[in-house]
């Protein structure tokens, strides 16, 4: 939407509700002759809590982009106890994906990079498994194999650390990825590592979920996009999605309908967080239009 | 569809898959003289059962009705090991709603009850509370209240079930009624009374779903209806729906939200329950179209 | 959600979008001691528009309700260019139904009403066939035939003014009215006429949509809310839903799939415009959460 | 589902509905020693026209492949006036892909083609522009610009042809080709183009859908896949999906949002195509689970 050469301040904040605070944030950003281009706000009442987005143009803004942080910690955010975070439009996040052997989210996701739908940058593919190398190839992307079992696991996973570190990775796709997260890599990227699980979460958590629906006989199964968070598929939804299944459909046929779920579910999600209009607070999601 | 005037005779069936199963059935038929109006089967080949619905007229048919079943298991059922349940159009269903406080259930399925659309009879309504016998007085249904206690559970299920008795009453719809049934009035009527649970089970089993959906953040919230089974929220699965929420909705607005689907929901599996469209075998359903 | 004691104001607004005017109108609200509850607000970069709804208590607020608008109008309406309407939580609208011969969004929304879901009256029903008066009887609503024909249209919507009038109506619910509402009634009542059309509109503008999705074989059909403009279902678009259908579905199960929706999607519409959350700006609604 | 080295035949048929068809269908393919894999039928008792789809194994059967079209036709066929197409699993379809320069439905289907999804071959893709030529070779697959004109058109639709011809192609899919086909390419290929359009048609047909849909306000866009014929968008449905929009979104979102819906309606209608289980009578589709 925007000009794509400007660059633009990206704040997420959220803090206790008290009148005016919407109004001290847009004045703080008009006085320093910034030109607001987005705004949303919403009012959790149960919680009296405040959450906002705001995006403005930094042409012209009188507080230089480094400093930016430092002078809204001390003239707002400590005063109104306010939680915020600063990104800038151009500084785009760097995404790594990590694959097993299934190529369909893979393939969703480099397709939108590759026609430039996304502002973000993916330097490098990871995976347990040498398969889906062939699609990083095709897309110019390098491709690591970490093969993980339960004997080198956290060697391996500190081999993915520090490929990241090296990258500047700022956040990770598990896409179809078959490993569970150690507590320590979520600790490195926490909200910052997107899953997708297929299924309608809370049901069916864990593995092989598509048998599960398909013995419980349900009539619609769905797919999940999430945080990784420590407990297994319970991190803060990002979206979800679901499509009409019925008793002619055996597990074959859920896990091709479940797939289109998936990638579509995926997509969304990536596409939010790379937006920066995702909040999280108290493991659950405000996302922003 | 049919000619409201006649009669017809309605199969549903399964067996063991086996070549020209079908054609022996559509002959029996055919031979008999029954003009066939409906006909749908499926098989399924993992289990490798047959399942059938089959519709034909009785005018000229030369098997006596009060004979069909007999003469069908001596020459069909018995050799091809079929098991099977056979309806006529003009015997309705005789159904009972039970409610408690919460009206919009009720309203719909009455709605669709005066209007005619249901080969159906309400002869009467149970309630474990006197709120809604306004509305059962307003569609001239005859009302009765039980109210259960830890105490008279049994002894107030008993005169339920007389009431039904002396009613003829062939199954039950409980239209949001709060009360857990006995496995006693399951048992004497299984795969007949039809549940709304107000989530996409199996997500958020038992009391309070909306609150825990609020709790766990979810971005679609869900209705299901089933039939009763002695576990709680875990028999056959007649019929699913859902709605798009997202981070604005309190729970009083996932409660005015699911309110639609429930009743949107019920009133499609009563229809098919009605329409003797639903075959269970190994706790699914076979819902034909 | 509030306080069911207290009264509040409820502003709608739109206005060229320019720095600040988000604030100014929070400022002022704040200024005259105005709690706010709600804020939400929402830009059309394309045509540079600011729209907003702002709702804030009215217990303790310096300016008078009577005087509320002249000062708006005066301190910042006019010197922002903007447009607005102030509702009151208190004054209800008093929201009169037009029905013909189908009952079933009738009973959807009386059951609405009667369970209290909704901040309205209802004091009137109109209609065209008397079929429908035995619903009204039941929830206690004066029920008006008016039997129209080409001949006496003119003068028989004169006498449905005056009967609106003496009732002060401030809005119509056209809950399946098989009538053309003529340019006089709808001048009347402009952006006060919610109508429920049978199709995915633009889709099957006009008579038998039904019949005529059937015709041209479409996989899923719809309902459409909207509200009423001199062109026949062009009117702005309030909400609209779907259902998926197949082959097998004839026209007789089209009209019932169809009818739960058009219920859904008419009552939803219909809580949007009671809860005053709808702003009409060139033919299409912003429609808030 | 079935044993991938076994061969099948698939029929779809159709004919005027009458009393044992299907018996004769099942006992033709029985006695002749064929084992039926699936069976599906449909009667549209308003057109009282009778539909099936057959699938049986080859191994075994009595009739040679080559002689089963003269056999049926002229045992059954000609008799019961049936309309019947015979295909074989292992002939798999030979399908063009016709693009212009959006990308994602043509990564979509060639995913799908990659992973082995379909039975089906994809020996060419055909292009107006030479923007996707990446996209062809990074899945090895010969990609052939044909630039069009007003002055050209006929001429490059005669390569085009010719092309088609030699590499024995039987249906093509338009994976957003931006072009109109002429009569005489329709001619060739009937009721096997397929085409995806961006809209829920019969709404918004022709060119800028995703304009029209923003200016008439409406609430849910949607995308059709349907067989191409002489009229533009009015050739038969073979599958429909929609998502939910708000005033917020703008044009820029509606593509986008769009897009999703595109790639996947058109490979759900390109798998039931290859799968064999449309039918087409008088511009609607039969469509078998």
């Amino acid at each position: 939407m925007q000009n794509k050469d400007k660059d633009t301040a990206i704040m997420l904040l959220h803090c206790p509700d008290k009148q005016g605070i919407l109004a001290v944030v847009t004045e703080f950003i008009n006085n320093n002759n910034g030109n607001i281009i987005y705004l949303d706000q919403y009012v959790d009442t149960v919680q009296g809590v405040f959450f906002m987005r705001v995006e403005w143009e930094l042409d012209g803004f009188l507080i230089p982009k480094e400093k930016l942080s430092e002078y809204f910690q001390t003239l707002l955010a400590k005063p109104y106890d306010m939680v915020f975070n600063i990104y800038f439009h151009k500084q785009k996040p760097r995404m790594a994906l990590f694959v097993s052997k299934q190529a369909h989210c893979l393939y969703d996701l480099l397709a939108h990079y590759e026609a430039g739908d996304w502002n973000v940058e993916i330097p490098l593919i990871v995976s347990n498994h040498p398969d889906l190398e062939h699609v990083a190839k095709k897309f110019g992307i390098p491709f690591f194999v970490f093969p993980i079992n339960k004997d080198n696991k956290e060697e391996q996973e500190q081999k993915e650390l520090d490929l990241l570190h090296e990258n500047n990775v700022s956040c990770i796709v598990l896409a179809r990825y078959m490993q569970i997260i150690s507590p320590r890599m979520i600790a490195e990227y926490p909200e910052k590592i997107i899953n997708i699980h297929h299924s309608f979460l809370p049901a069916f958590v864990g593995a092989k979920p598509y048998h599960a629906a398909y013995e419980r006989g349900v009539k619609i199964i769905g797919a999940t996009s999430h945080y990784v968070t420590e407990e297994l598929d319970a991190g803060p939804i990002i979206e979800q999605d679901v499509v009409r299944i019925s008793h002619k459909d055996t597990v074959g046929n859920l896990l091709r309908k479940g797939q289109d779920l998936e990638k579509i579910v995926l997509s969304r999600a990536v596409e939010k967080h790379i937006d920066r209009k995702i909040l999280v607070y108290k493991n659950k999601t405000i996302v922003f239009d």
